[in-house]
């Protein structure tokens, strides 16, 4: 199955949606969905990472991130939609979820 | 306990001695240990991240690190020293060891 590429107004809609509730927000940064999210303290941050990764396992679409002792900033594209996809809102949705478990 | 800082021929030595074996290589870059690992897959980069994590955790001597898919991009500074020390030289050394694993 071809994964669409999202267009430009399905992209605010999806930033709006994300972004309605949580905080800090979704932004887009070299067109890729881009959050930092910080914890208390490494432990969380890793735990946060770990329940994302068992779901980017499960999903098959992983996120790029970087973590640096509390900190993690995600950035999320589909490679073979050369974009952000429909995937990329769903991990996000999920990540924002998991986030709140801390 | 403070923390010293390497001085330049320290490090140079502390490479020699983590490169003898390992490849590719530790380098330093913006006076950091950096290095790129590559793992057949997500399950295996994460597993690599999980080792080092707890290590890190026990050490309280933690990473910065980017990943994405297979790849792991690692950097080791220790804040207090304001620079590379001792404990960075540890932490490359077991990482090193995790990714053996692999």
């Amino acid at each position: 199955m071809t994964v669409k590429k999202l267009e430009s107004h399905e992209i605010d809609q999806a930033l709006n949606q994300l972004n309605s509730s949580a905080s800090p927000s979704w932004t887009i940064e070299d067109d890729k969905f881009t959050k930092t999210f910080k914890f208390k303290n490494f432990k969380q941050a890793f735990g946060f990472m770990t329940m994302c990764a068992m779901q980017a396992e499960q999903d098959d679409h992983h996120p790029e991130w970087f973590n640096v002792y509390n900190k993690v900033v995600v950035q999320l594209t589909t490679h073979e939609a050369s974009g952000v996809s429909q995937k990329d809102v769903d991990l996000a949705q999920k990540m924002d979820a998991f986030a709140q478990c801390f």
